[in-house]
């Protein structure tokens, strides 16, 4: 099934404990769309880039089955650039330099054919910049899934509350989620939010794992247990865009199979932070996606007959 | 099986968001004995307390089927008495007041009768009395699982190194795993601690869960997300009580089965934190540790079929 997949395509600049990048390809979007590429090749990606964005990364996401109509080039323009350094424990970061540039009054154009999409993937962007995507498209899709993040809770919490209650699937990780709620316990945060509008609320715990919850079901999927972390950056796109694009290969939204989105969605993020920046998720096969969420399915399964 | 367990019995006053208690019955071998309990009737238990233990407290414990024969009282001394605050995110605590008592010249005295136990369990102790203990056993037990902590690492590294030189399972936290490794990431903490000697290891990650390494496997289980977490004091105990009972009952250590007592200790873990000190402990039923037990199967189990 189709999905569009709306979001930020970026430079980003990295400094972890391991290494130290130049100016790279990154943005919520181009982590979604590379992530979801590997499960469908109907991915169209509305976003915006300036004049500075190298044609060779925009043909690489073309290269990975990435519909490109959508992407707006503002020549004159530069594209929304982030530097970060991550502090030891890579869980936590300092922002350096936040350079909106063209996403400053970005203009979701969704184009013709990206009309009737069944799957719509919102990336972390101004919350009434996501509203207006979900506004613009003619037909529902089948399943909205929304990212956000703790600084549209500061700076926009009406706008915010107002697109949340449009959607199907919120993801957040566990602090936004305590913010967002003003509870604790994952368990009463989640159903508060839920009560905002989302029938299920996805909480990502970086490397203690993932929540998804419904109104009367949860489940659990851990983050792998990795040798080394080198760049935590991108995990969480990386994650919602395996989720998103299990889902829309699969077609199938029950729980039961969000289930296995989240594990695939899981498995694509331990795969990303492997390597700096996209690096990793640019040359994946099947096999060694197959291979990793068999280490998944290791970590986690065990039998026990209860009488 | 016959399991033995070894550490302290003792008076805890906690505080934490929920609430304040005044002196209640705690310390590692109480929750590990009754946890336990709930797994294997023959529950031997080596510890000292002083004159000011209450009578019912030990009648207590023997209802549970723990066998208190090498309880030793001494009806002069006080027993060992901690008191903490925790914090709002019941993740960290303040320790308010420790007195050693009857703890500080502990010298563990093995009864005849607890001779030939298939199971050994040294909750947290010095780690001398702990190597102590093995060396009084006239038969090795089939499997030793020693719980140990941060202080001893900073007091008493050489003693530790020693004791865990004699171990099967190490049981610690995910900070005490770093600290005792000097390695971040815990799969290569793992490898080093197992290099020291046990050939399993336990890594208890709290709210987060907790992982099973030995030389080539890894599992991880998650810990229940709760409504409210009333208390977390003794949980790690109630884990270990749970795991070892399991085993001691089933008499089986393969990796496979280990989970399963990965999972039952962390039932009981789940359901012990939910009143203060040992409340939810001493009246358990089977039906109940059941239906615990089943909700961490509906929590991470999914299926997934791989070509």
């Amino acid at each position: 099934m189709s999905l569009l997949v709306v979001g930020s395509v970026a430079f980003d600049a990295i400094e972890t404990p391991f290494g130290k990048t130049d100016k790279i390809i990154g943005g919520a979007a181009t982590y979604i769309t590379l992530s979801s590429s590997y499960f469908t090749k109907k991915v169209n990606l509305v976003a915006v880039v300036g004049g500075d964005f190298p044609k060779e990364k925009i043909d690489l996401l073309e290269k990975h089955g990435v519909d490109t109509k959508g992407l707006q080039i503002k020549e004159n323009e530069k594209s929304f650039f982030w530097s970060g350094k991550y502090h030891n424990d890579m869980n936590t970061r300092d922002t350096l330099v936040t350079e909106l540039n063209v996403l400053g009054d970005f203009d979701p154009i969704v184009p013709d054919a990206y009309q009737n999409c069944e799957y719509l993937m919102l990336g972390n962007l101004t919350p009434m910049v996501q509203k207006t995507v979900i506004e613009r498209l003619q037909k529902r899709p089948k399943l909205i899934v929304m990212d956000t993040m703790n600084f549209w809770m500061e700076v926009a919490m009406d706008d915010l509350l107002e697109t949340i209650k449009l959607v199907d699937v919120l993801s957040i990780n566990d602090e936004e989620a305590r913010q967002l709620s003003g509870e604790y316990s994952l368990v009463k945060a989640a159903r508060k939010i839920m009560a905002m509008g989302p029938r299920f609320l996805v909480i990502k715990k970086g490397e203690h794992g993932a929540l998804l919850f419904n109104d009367e079901q949860v489940f659990f999927a851990p983050a792998l247990p990795l040798e080394d972390v080198f760049d935590p950056t991108g995990a969480g796109d990386t994650f919602a865009g395996g989720f998103i694009g299990y889902l829309a290969k699969s077609d199938d939204i029950s729980f039961d199979n969000m289930k296995r989105a989240i594990i695939y969605g899981s498995a694509m993020a331990s795969l990303c932070v492997e390597k700096f920046g996209t690096e990793r998720l640019e040359y994946l096969t099947a096999a060694q996606v197959d291979a990793r969420v068999q280490e998944f399915v290791d970590l986690v399964q065990f039998e026990i007959s209860l009488v």
